[in-house]
């Protein structure tokens, strides 16, 4: 690996909740490490600038409150609130108003809505109520957290993402099939642990859809793209559906390089495996980059990385025309996931 | 005082936040305690039916919440939720979203905000935005507290108490008189604490207030009404602001007794003399009982209960043409409280 490649200066990461959120903290960490030797250190204007676009498919109004918990573990992990041991909510928090709701009565009751966290759905609520956008309110947001990046909602309009089941009650339709419904994401992610059968995860709004102000540009003004291993369906995927974001991606000038979420046959976390299996993806790393396709035949992707112990998948996934090395990707420290991030961004500038 | 009188069948209370709920849990002891000897015990159809009519004036919302400070007070305190130290809020109450609010930087911060409280706003404010009714949204909190009455909001309209002052910031007209300003009523009494002097109490949307549903009926029906020692500007004067409501007292064929929030020449309670001044009333038993007036002459009372130690005031307000007796008034327990509840009921029933 060469020691003296160029960091990127202006970098757009895509992100889901946990998984994108731990890596963005790596690839943050090789970004803001030690100042280049070749020119005077210039404070923050030197420093690189990360946009994170995240999605806003799992967002939902529970209680009245709009919750969007993708942006939030994006904002407290990258501004030291996130509990770590849960990978989502607040660090020390507690549970008084989720409990006081369950003697009303008041359902949804699988929704972990921490006290600490409910302050942040407070706040985005008010303001988004008050006329501002999703993509304010979230800029007012990380005023407090400070996250080092710039992040942006996929859209500031409403796009969720529902799930085809079979009525988990046992109904049938006149016919004897089962009665297929559509329940939130939460809901199945949450309540069911995404044990239901899914038969499609269509995003209620995504027609209507538009990039948030600043998507679009950020792709187009970046040198580097990157896919964090968060979950290729339900994560990049519902960002990548909102008309024009991919393609902004496939015009961008910037290499864009991933990272599997997929390791052997299983997510490295998280129930991605459910989301590929419903819309017929193999859960491997080489199914995954074949569903996101090689940027010089039309996809997404110049370069992937996989696990070390997939390197037998790397000849095939150079065989779609996407350049490949298996390196070690479980997170298993911000120094681990900032050499990953490192590896990653080596990867395809090497290979453009 | 005869043992024997028949105690009332339908009683209807009007009531502000604190010294209401203390009150009305005295008047509850009374009317509930032991069956009637001369009928067979008839478990709930037997029991008295007590109405609460509660103040909404107080009512604000506050962080995107709909927050209604007296009817929770009362609901609270009859369904044992109360604080009982503060006389507010919930027991065993935490205040995490609060200081997360602040955290964000949010206004305002003045408002004491619980976490257990937050529950009983969220229900409340996602059931008016779904378009119920606050009487409903009340009757449904109250199935969870089971408060022991039937509390209606005076109005289910909005109609804000506030209060006219000096500009606090000193800023002058053109012609160098203090600027006037309105503020809401929750910011005059607990961020000022009712330090700036009011020159009024313009209830903003009162005009167009209606009745809540059942406040006219039950005041017809009740054989018994009483006035408890609350604030009689911004409790129960705003009560009876709301056009029909006075209309139906003075309709009514039930007496109407009250009981002296003033003793000596200040409240028992909180800041009734900032009010009274305000309105010009003399802050005494007397005073209070003169701004009410006697039912004889058109005004509200048949029966009004002093301190004892403001016994030399008996014979005034009994020339105003209301029954009047000193007794000890303060709330120092429930089986106290009770005493004087059944001493007003007595007065009246006494003298019809």
């Amino acid at each position: 690996m060469p020691m003296d490649s160029p960091r990127p200066r202006n970098v757009v990461a895509l992100a889901g909740g946990i998984g994108g959120s731990r890596f963005l903290r790596g690839l943050l960490a090789y970004l803001n490490d030690e100042p280049h030797q070749d020119r005077p250190q210039q404070a923050d204007s030197d420093a690189p600038a990360v946009t994170v676009i995240g999605n806003t498919g799992d967002d939902i109004w529970i209680h009245g409150l709009r919750v969007c918990p993708d942006l939030d573990t994006v904002m407290y992990t990258l501004g030291g609130g996130i509990s770590e041991e849960r990978g989502w909510g607040r660090e020390a928090e507690t549970f008084t108003v989720k409990e006081e709701l369950a003697e009303y009565g008041v359902e949804p009751t699988w929704f972990g809505l921490g006290d600490r966290d409910i302050a942040t759905h407070l706040v985005r609520t008010q303001s988004l109520a008050a006329g501002f956008a999703l993509s304010e309110v979230t800029a007012a947001l990380c005023e407090r957290w400070q996250p080092g990046v710039r992040l942006l909602p996929m859209s500031d309009d409403r796009a969720e993402t529902h799930v085809l089941v079979d009525d988990p009650s046992g109904a049938t339709t006149a016919t004897g099939e089962p009665a297929r419904i559509a329940m939130h994401f939460q809901q199945w992610w949450i309540q069911y642990r995404a044990s239901l059968p899914a038969h499609g995860f269509p995003i209620v709004g995504i027609d209507q859809a538009k990039p948030a102000p600043g998507v679009v540009e950020a792709i187009a003004a970046a040198d580097l793209i990157i896919l964090p291993p968060s979950n290729p369906v339900v994560s990049i995927g519902t960002i990548l559906a909102v008309p024009g974001i991919r393609e902004a991606l496939v015009a961008a000038s910037a290499p864009i390089v991933g990272l599997s979420p997929i390791i052997g046959q299983a997510p490295v976390r998280g129930m991605a495996d459910a989301c590929l299996t419903a819309i017929g993806v193999p859960t491997s790393a080489s199914g995954v980059a074949g569903h996101y396709g090689a940027r010089s035949r039309g996809g997404l992707l110049d370069g992937w990385l996989v696990e070390s112990s997939d390197a037998d998948q790397v000849e095939a996934i150079i065989e779609l025309g996407i350049a490949c090395r298996a390196v070690p990707l479980l997170m298993s420290s911000v120094a681990a996931t900032a050499a990953m991030a490192q590896t990653a961004i080596e990867l395809v500038q090497t290979n453009r």
